[in-house]
């Protein structure tokens, strides 16, 4: 659209219809960073494939309903994360095809013609049965991100053999997504176990001096593991998206 | 001596030399807890052993030396912890069979005819080599206290081979000291490798988001294995004094 | 199990139904921390005579009756903290033998032949009534670990005669368990009238500047006497298993 | 005198100089508070006899010298707190009759006509000696305020004994400042011991978890005794200024 | 009573019914606490006429109406804070002469013979009328505790002319109770215009960065006004009570 | 009103009926900042003609419609903020002239003969959709106060071509309030590309390690470019207040 | 100059040496901002003449001197805040008309043909002596920027006629700043006095609960006067640059 | 070697030396992990060929050059950080090829026959001057993993042309290390610009309510753009690392 605005200026300009002098002025003037940055942000979501994503929380079932069905209109993937069963029914009376993944709370639809799992595989890790939610958060954003999803549940430290007895899907993991509430141990002792990246979420799992994720957190960003990164308190659609974009980003520099 | 004090005051009553509503009123305004209370304070030090403690930080060096002195005197065991070398050169001037352990910064001098290492054995872990002085209080501390110590050093939970080629020495201790900076995540590991209390200690060893240690204490008090408790930031005295207690009192048990 | 497969490759090796060469191969990547640690964790088990314990919040009735069931099945003790009443009803209908402690909100099956309370005796002590059903979870738990269990209630330091009165209940203790909120200050004073280990609990009873149990907390880890460790804010759970493995540790090193 | 400008005023409107419309104008823009409100604090001077007041903390020795030395010139007392040897060896070249209190880091004058001791007396207690710099500085302001003061000193509650062995001391006392560093336990218990208010000083004494004085206030803030009020981390002196207003205030009110 | 076991023993003692060594043990054992320490309790209520006070709050109406009615036949005064409407309803069917303060939320009982308000006056102020059921529950308990109080409502910082307008009453006030959220700015402009101990109570009210009232604590904690006084967040019947002990402790020093 | 009382006094000194002494006196007790300090108020109201403004939250619907009422009497302005639906059917049921906007939680009343939008313009700016009501509160309130606004929505920094699009309304803007949640990165950048002031309002918007907006508030205390001051978390009525003072100074310097 | 590259770039599609898509491409791929955002910089500097600023902490005296040099070579005026006596020395001895404000820690360059002041007038206020450094730094920062300031020191609240007596002052102030640390509670004050916006600075003045200057900021934040925003602690550089921004900003929409 | 103690055992059955039922108990007790773990490690390293590190802080220089010594003496590359001027001189003193980078205080010494910089590129970004150390380390030790860095500097969000005019080199960047004090924000705006992970180091720089890098790190960690992870404060280093590990992962996956 800008693109064409453009052209025709310079038609103009080349037909004799607008003076140089004129067409700098309005060049100058141009909002310039709609065509350019929209442009970008076009780019990078065609050669991404990349869904767009709806955070739902906050919203009402209907608003929700409203932008999904739009979103659908255009024909692509739709992602609405922190999603319950009243946002889900809303959905679901308007996109026919939109699926629903109670446990993570995620509302979903596939681009028609989207292409396989093709990138990964991952794995995503949870330290107890309370952070399966935002373990299963991560999970299902990232499958819909086209990353293949190794899901290892209930691994939490205090039993060491748990973790231990799934190296093997640890090894063929390109990134590591770790869930982890109250001390927030487990990235550390993934990060030693892996040649990849772990994107450690801490979970508000916890009571008490967990003070709502805080404790995970920082054990988390004070890891002794160098290969952790953090991501905020319980947010498995962040995990998930930075693992895509590390697979997309790293498979350009092969 | 106080009881003394009463026995004669009985004697008085019985032979009427002092009349009983006189001494309802002495004994009502009896000072009765400094019998007492200093009585059984007096009792828990002979049946326990335990060395007499200077806490060395912000006393002078000299003040440190004349309290060591007056307490060496008495004849029994002498401790000071977070002693610095000033400390040290100031009461070897004036106690001669006093010992430095420099690592601790703890001043000891031993009972003249001291048991031998009657207690334990524990084990004092610590994750990394900067966490080794509080470690080494703890340690030193546990073996004035008659408790054979253990020592497993550098077995941070970001190479768990580290920790696990120790389970031998783990499994025979009776109580396991765990000190660690950073994410603090090894006493949850330890907690679920050995079937004894483990006392965590946190400690300052960090920067950035460690707070001070702060991270490392949430991240024990948040500990998925239920056998850990926990002590002050760099508390390794009063780890080793726990441990101590714990096996005189489970001693009384058997 | 595992030990079965172990058994079979050899009886292989033996037989040369398998070069050593490859069963070299097989071992090295056996997933063997599956078989040894998997070993230990029954071991201990077995050993402690400890009853496997479901972490009730955040979990449906259902679930925790569903868990329940299934460990039961096994043979074994079986705890549930945490649980209010209608877990409880959803238990009670799948298993006949449980029995509910409303107060300490535990559920709890006992081994049909389980010895009697051995080990002990320790003191629950509480600050005040609200500290009651952290308390009760305390002594609940230790009860069914195989503790025999002194309670103190409302022994607050506001008015010391309380606790004094209870100084002989205390001197028998070979472990004490304080619940307090508030200021948090129980501890250090029983800390000074007993020679035995106090496992202290704050408790997130208070209002305003207590900020849900954090001023009890850090009053406890700063406790002046030496003998206090501390678990997490209103774990009454964590401090019962901390008293029973002390008591069983220390009964080994007897 | 800014009554005398209100007096010569009034003249003249009655004299017909100023008319009243002019007074008027001139009334309303009076800056009556300086009048006002100066009056007030020069009658509380006068009426309590308080001495005036300089925090030395980040002034110069020759700053404090210089405004010790003009207060000192106008006649009354003066106190400097927070002054370390340099601003002593300041003062005492300008003033001759000034004292240092050099564990209190006090440099006080007294009026040459002060009146004895005669309000209290007050209890300063501290609970260790590590807290007595604050303790210090509490005791000796209150003295020169007209204070008498009782000192009780190392009475933490890890060895209750100490403090019950006082009770005489704290009976007789119309108010109490406790000073204690650590878990700040102390206050609470002595405000169940007395029937005077407590006012708790939080210390920055300790380690840690101590949090530069956090623990100590946060403690003293839930109190479970109700006749505590607490004042700022180390501050000695705003302790013995409440203490003395209540002993002036409760006295008007007798 | 206590007194009474003493007295027989004694006589035994004379008698010769009881040996001096028996006796001896006795009285080594006896819980002498009970006696002394109750006694003091029991002479405290008595001399200052202090009613008994339930802290309503986590306490069931029913729980509320028994201790109510249990302390209200003993014969003395009783209250209970923190007090919503279905507590009064159960309280006020037990016992009769009761009267319920909704703003304050406090149920009171006042003695038959009850001395009428002999102590004070003190003043209670509240910045905001959002303050004002914090400051009722002061001047509600501090009535109770035989206070006169004056009450001065909605005079924050912000239009000083509400303050400035109240000197009187607070000239006249012996303490002054002062309330307020937000900023909790109000202490420290009332301590500047009285000669009186000012007893702050920071309330929770605000938002944002208020932190549920840890803005107001700490501003009223760093006062610049040197007779402030700090309680927790919230408590205006700690503040009553201190403040009524001021008085009575004042009252003794004339 | 005031002025008269002093008027009256002063001719009473002329003709004599009032001795100048008598006068002195009553003009020393003269509560003068009654009169003093509340004529500035009204000064200030007539010469801003700003409105009264009602703090609706923790009030009762029949409690603000009972104010509003009382102050629309007076014939002025009126602003009720944080006023939910049901607040609002109160009012309405009273004042038929007001208006509600619901997603700024606003009732207002304007004057009769209120001016224009003489002020500004200013630009209210909001990172996202879920700050919109805090950035409604801004543009109402401002609005109300004279103020002209332009509003620009959901140009948060994670698309800068958003925010880069709407430079021209950003520079016409005098003063520009710019309120965002999570990070609260965008005061930065506007601060960046206009030569006015900005306000930045931190919001609640966010989870976990938003922690209620303290992230926000603290990114924009930290801001890098220096134009930027900070108002409370969700404060936009405080925002809009502030600007509609700057525009008032500002014009008064002109 | 980006302005002639545009130009060419029409003329040489004009006279077709370029073709329409290729110019379409190139005007795509522009890095237009160069231009267009330094352009605005520019014009903001050139519009205001404000002079650029060097933050010296952190930097060495060289580095100060070094980059003082090369703006005051570009001919406008220079500021360096944050700035001891080492880097004043290092930079007067390569800028002979640079000034140093030793209180205010500012070195400043005056440009030759600098307007007089002719902004404001604002007044700087500050509550002790010790928020002086802080108040002077806003002072002379805001005179540089062309702002006339009215200095008023030392009026803390605890003794309110001091900035009562201050108020014509402030009352033609058209904007004011107030330094202040300990409860921060003079900007409520000023703002209920004056009606002028009010920039509040937090002062790192203060010990134990002030917490660097969190009590301040916190009781700053949530003022009740609704004409005051914040910056950072101790940043009177921030203060004053938003007044200037103020005052120009307003001065444009008279 | 423990392969060849696995090999003689596998030998020994096979010949009969051996029972089955004894070699399956000595692999029950096998300290397998030693093996296991250790070859892991080591065949990570030779994998990835990743230099062994030594963290420098709280060493002395000799500690620092005895270890650098004895791992370059095994052939590999070596890396210090966090090594200040007087580690350097010793290391030099004893490792002739290694050099010093002293703005990123790493001490490095590449491997005799190592890769060119093979991975990448990266980005590296630092928002103000002051964060250049933090960017500097993460650049260095990136390039001592093989990664080739574009480095930019200077580019904070207050004038966002600096960062928009780095487009073309962010473009390239397979992944973007963010370094940036005070409000952090430079992550979330280089987060919209780029398709690939963004790194985020918030550093220490700032002052005030910075507390000491707290602000940036929760800005970070609450960033809007997707695709934001984050490491702790002032962990270049760490970063570095995370971004060769996501690199070396991609690559396998392609």
């Amino acid at each position: 659209m800008k693109r064409e605005v453009l052209a025709e200026l310079l038609e103009a300009v080349k037909s004799g219809g607008v003076s140089t002098s004129d067409a700098l002025e309005q060049l100058a003037r141009l909002p310039y960073e709609d065509a350019g940055m929209a442009k970008i942000d076009h780019h990078r979501t065609l050669r991404l494939g990349l869904p767009e994503v709806i955070y739902a929380e906050g919203k009402t079932p209907e608003q929700v309903a409203e932008i999904f069905r739009r979103m659908a209109d255009r024909g692509g993937a739709v992602l609405a994360t922190r999603a319950g069963a009243e946002a889900w029914n809303a959905v679901k009376a308007q996109v026919q095809d939109a699926e629903y993944h109670a446990l993570a709370r995620v509302i979903g639809l596939r681009e028609r013609h989207a292409a396989t799992l093709h990138l990964g595989p991952i794995a995503v890790v949870c330290a107890g049965t309370s952070d399966l939610p935002v373990a299963e958060e991560a999970a299902v954003v990232a499958e819909y991100l086209g990353v293949k999803v190794s899901r290892i549940v209930d691994v939490g430290v205090a039993g060491l053999h748990r973790i231990l007895s799934q190296r093997e899907a640890l090894a063929e993991a390109r990134a590591v997504i770790v869930c982890a509430g109250m001390e927030g141990a487990l990235p550390s002792v993934v990060g030693g176990l892996v040649a990849a990246p772990v994107i450690a979420v801490p979970t508000s799992v916890g009571y008490g001096a967990a003070f709502g994720g805080l404790a995970a957190l920082l054990g988390m960003l004070n890891s002794c593991s160098p290969n952790v990164t953090v991501v905020n308190i319980d947010n498995g659609f962040g995990a998930a998206y930075v693992a895509a974009m590390m697979l997309r980003a790293g498979a350009k520099s092969a």
